[in-house]
């Protein structure tokens, strides 16, 4: 972890501790250059990390404010790989495939890499403080993620890559969409068949912009909500 | 408009007009310095700008890469106030309802104001290529939207209150779950009761962080494929 990085990690921690509400105004920026002995360009890097993140936001000439999300018992739409953004839940997982194979054609496409080349597939379900929460398919490209098993398929893969193969991940493109279970989903998420799913497809990136994971999840409607932040619409 | 989001703009006009590739460098920053006539810094501005928009991305020591959804017909869910982001499709709207009236207690709350201040009440029927999108309700605090009228509401409401009315949008915060449609709602979706829905509530955010457009949008299922970008995972 890069210095900026920890120094924006301390001041999330910082908030989430005190609970600071929304629109509570962040010290000056040579406070933190003294609290954390480093520069100002560091200090900018960390804020702006926070920024996109969604958890400040900055206005100008006046400084920098804490954005937090008001409601409890929403998960975060654009973090969902990520086991810390769903530590107030009580998240598990069963895991129903897991091997090595040749990818389908979607899959090759959205992980850029030849049919012929091998993926680690995982088909697991999730589970929510013990309801169903979800059926995952995910495609890793495995000349990135070199090893998975079982017993890792059980926790978060995502801390497993990034702590223990410390795989970069950057940034994810999601594509989803509403629609009705088929018979098998319906069994599965113990749900009837023609009630409503959320679709979701997520190509996860490397922060060098390779693609490395193409998961395929269908979410119980019972079980999702979702909230998310968005940031940049300022042009 | 400031000077980087003028060059943001065009960069990103300039990646869309040549339907740059994922994946594509952007030239130095020393190149647009010298063709936009401006400083490192605004540069550096307007690039960061579209990386929290989601159309660049940054990898260190090696350059600023073009990154862009691959999917046609599916709508920015992030973005979804702006029309400019539907240009790709036929939206409409025909407007039920618009006046003025004292917010029920949870537009109180999500807009910060008293019960006893004014808002914009609008309820809309939205169009995609012909068919139904959503039914919207939005709630606008009056006292930024000084002013709405039928004929302003049947096209984009917020190329309205950001060009006429100069309002500076900042960020928003979403929250959606799905649920299924109840008969009233079907009848205006044409859809069946019990069909699927998407149910997103939205507070939109000036550029200072004053809460000033409360939303909740259900979505017609057929119609709703989404993607948005994710940014900010390097945590």
């Amino acid at each position: 972890m890069l210095k900026y990085q920890q120094i924006a990690s301390e001041i999330q921690q910082d908030i989430e501790k005190d609970d600071l509400p929304q629109g509570t105004k962040l010290p000056v920026l040579e406070t933190f250059m003294s609290k954390y002995k480093t520069s100002k360009s560091t200090v900018i890097k960390a804020l702006s990390l926070l920024e996109r993140k969604g958890l400040v936001y900055q206005v100008r000439g006046s400084g920098i404010f804490v954005r937090r999300r008001n409601r409890k018992g929403y998960i975060s739409f654009s973090n969902q790989g990520f086991s810390d953004e769903l530590s107030e839940f009580d998240i598990t997982a069963k895991v129903m495939e897991l091997d090595i194979r040749k990818p389908p054609e979607d899959v090759a496409f959205n992980l850029k890499i030849h049919p012929k080349e091998d993926v680690y597939y995982v088909r697991r379900i999730r589970y929510i403080n013990g309801q169903t929460l979800c059926l995952e398919e995910s495609y890793y490209n495995k000349s990135i993620v070199t090893y998975l098993n079982t017993e890792i398929a059980t926790g978060s893969i995502f801390d497993y890559i990034s702590n223990a193969l410390g795989v970069k991940i950057g940034f994810s493109d999601l594509y989803f969409h509403i629609q009705k279970l088929n018979q098998e989903e319906a069994q599965q998420l113990q749900l009837k068949k023609g009630d409503p799913k959320l679709f979701v497809e997520t190509i996860f990136y490397l922060n060098n912009g390779v693609p490395f994971d193409f998961s395929k999840v269908t979410y119980n409607y019972q079980q999702s909500q979702f909230f998310f932040q968005s940031t940049g619409h300022s042009l």
